[in-house]
């Protein structure tokens, strides 16, 4: 591990081990051809992308059966999400027979013995930051689910991973060629990771936000865009014309809630959940801020923060609902965003955090200073509302 | 130098290091004490705040007697912007006759002997990349110097070297206690690094824009909010009240412009001198927007190389005239800069190198994508129109 944080690894050792890393558990072989699929880099608290890219893609008739993680250190993971749903705990004969209804499916993929060595690796991993193990983890699942076709998605800004642009180019490079030789197409696109995707922060909250999206016709264009860009370049393998409008249609008009019902009953859901049904936390107070001015910027970690100290991802109730994003007007005592909590000790927990915290900037967009250092920091920026 | 890429140096290090790279030097001890200074990590484009600032701070009674450097990868260092007004090699009896005149000068460090090791460093350290120099090689040429107050701007951004705000308080920490072992109150201040700062980029380009805010009362907001704060941050330890305020009307009065002119005239330029006055290149070509839209953002690493690739610093008529900047509106057809050159081949040099590049994004504000990799990118955004 420690000569791996040294000398890196070639993109041909790379391959061998994604391989042997998919051989020491299932290999899937037996699903309808091709099979797609997508990845996330991560980092961006709120990405709820999975659970609309699924059914967009399985409702145009493609295959794409998707294993996710929980989250560890975000406020919530595509299985932490989708949980609020249906149940995610499916061994590979269930998920064949969802995907045999389908086309898609959102799992789990912890129990599936999929790649198992890359969990081991990952435990070693994370203690040590080591990096070298980012992309045979990953492929080696894709490698065991058998993708053919794979978009990575490569959040880029402030608040990710990832930083800049360049660097998303040269991580998304080295993916593309471990594809290669794995025999999976991959295609990868850097995205804005600067603040948070929609407004829902959380499981609940990010379930009801795809359901409003899905089902009801109002989601945020960000998360619409992004899954329809998304989508778009599945579309492309899969030799289909215009896949961006084709992925906007099928959600415009119904198609992709549908499927996502499907997939929900499929899995052992209730096909007829609203996006209201899903609770969320009863423990809540309204953040409003002092100033007028412009959303200036928001910052990933200390959302991701304090979602977590409300009590997200093991709470599905708690999280963060935005009111306000990057490049928005606010007047003075306007709602900036909510906290959710089960419990009030955790509320409380959370807006201690906060009061230490740089959570929006709000000012001018002429305004050119980011912060001082270390002058005493004016953290008081908005004023929390109990209710 | 190897051994300290790897371990680095101790702040206790850096002070011993400091002060003996300043006594290889001329050391500055007669000048009217406390001494104001301010130093910028650098890297973007178009910052021309040392020119306002010196004025603005010397109009206000205080010392800030400034050296700088000339561009080695930037399109315009401050000497470089200075000289299209005036002399800047400067000897320290010259310089001592300027100061006690004005308060101020804009000198070029270069041949004054301060800290001369540091130049050699300098040397080594640039093929190596090396870091853990870079705070000595600044404070020990402001103890050379002789301040007693500095403020240091990290400029925080995607295109420059200092990405996260997290990591200028890092580095932002280091320097005020590097700063407290030699005796120099420091005071550190992140600040927007995104895009360039106002619409000038190369030497004379930016000295037109900094004439055109000091004395015709036509300036860019972010540079005027910039010079505003970084200004108010001597005044605080000045004593001064509403720093920030005062800094806005000694530019608003026109006191900061008078101020200019007298340093001008007390280095040897001529006072008179207007904005319209500075030579710009006679080659020039604007580049029009493809589409409508927004900016999205600006890659500073590309606006750099095409105002190098033009002939800045070397040929100071050459450089990059915005039109649009973040969050500006366009419309098809619109112009988003210019690009101006001594030299017809080097303009085409800057065209060619451009037609490789992705200068500025033009969306709509949800757009997610930031680029696809590695599919054919669209590098057409915009159509030239050579005039």
């Amino acid at each position: 591990m420690i000569g791996l944080y040294h000398h890196g690894l070639s993109v041909q050792e790379a391959a061998y081990l994604s391989r042997a890393m998919a051989q020491t558990g299932k290999m899937i072989t037996t699903w309808k051809k091709p099979i797609y699929d997508k990845h996330s880099i991560g980092g961006v608290p709120g990405d709820k992308t999975s659970m609309l890219l699924v059914p967009v893609v399985a409702a145009a008739g493609l295959t794409i059966p998707k294993t996710s993680s929980r989250a560890i250190t975000a406020p919530a993971g595509t299985a932490d999400r989708m949980e609020c749903l249906c149940p995610v705990s499916l061994d590979i004969n269930e998920i064949k027979r969802v995907i045999e209804k389908t086309n898609g499916c959102l799992v789990w993929g912890g129990a599936l013995d999929l790649a198992p060595a890359d969990d081991i690796f990952i435990e070693i991993e994370y203690p040590l930051s080591i990096d070298p193990l980012l992309l045979p983890s990953v492929m080696s699942k894709k490698k065991a689910i058998g993708a053919n076709y794979l978009v990575i998605d490569i959040p880029t800004g402030k608040g990710v991973k990832v930083k800049t642009i360049a660097e998303a180019q040269e991580l998304g490079s080295k993916f593309i060629h471990l594809g290669k030789k794995l025999g999976i197409s991959v295609e990868c696109v850097s995205t804005l990771g600067d603040q948070p995707v929609g407004y829902g922060i959380g499981p609940a909250l990010e379930a009801r936000e795809v359901l409003r999206t899905l089902l009801e016709g109002r989601g945020p264009a960000d998360l619409i865009d992004k899954v329809s860009n998304l989508a778009s370049v599945l579309f492309d393998f899969a030799g289909f014309k215009d896949g961006k409008q084709k992925a906007l249609d099928i959600i415009k008009s119904g198609r992709a809630g549908k499927k996502l019902t499907e997939i929900i009953e499929a899995q052992g859901g209730n096909p007829k959940i609203k996006a209201e049904g899903i609770p969320i936390g009863p423990e809540s107070v309204e953040i409003k801020s002092r100033k007028s001015g412009q959303v200036l910027w928001i910052n990933n970690r200390v959302i991701t923060q304090t979602a977590r100290e409300a009590g997200a991802p093991k709470d599905k109730e708690a999280g963060i609902l935005l009111h306000k994003k990057t490049n928005d007007n606010v007047k003075k005592g306007e709602t900036l965003f909510e906290i959710y909590a089960k419990k009030k000790h955790k509320l409380k927990r959370a807006l201690k955090f906060l009061r230490t915290q740089d959570v929006m900037k709000i000012g001018k967009p002429h305004e050119m200073v980011l912060t001082e250092i270390p002058k005493e920091e004016e953290k008081e920026e908005f004023f929390i509302l109990e209710r």
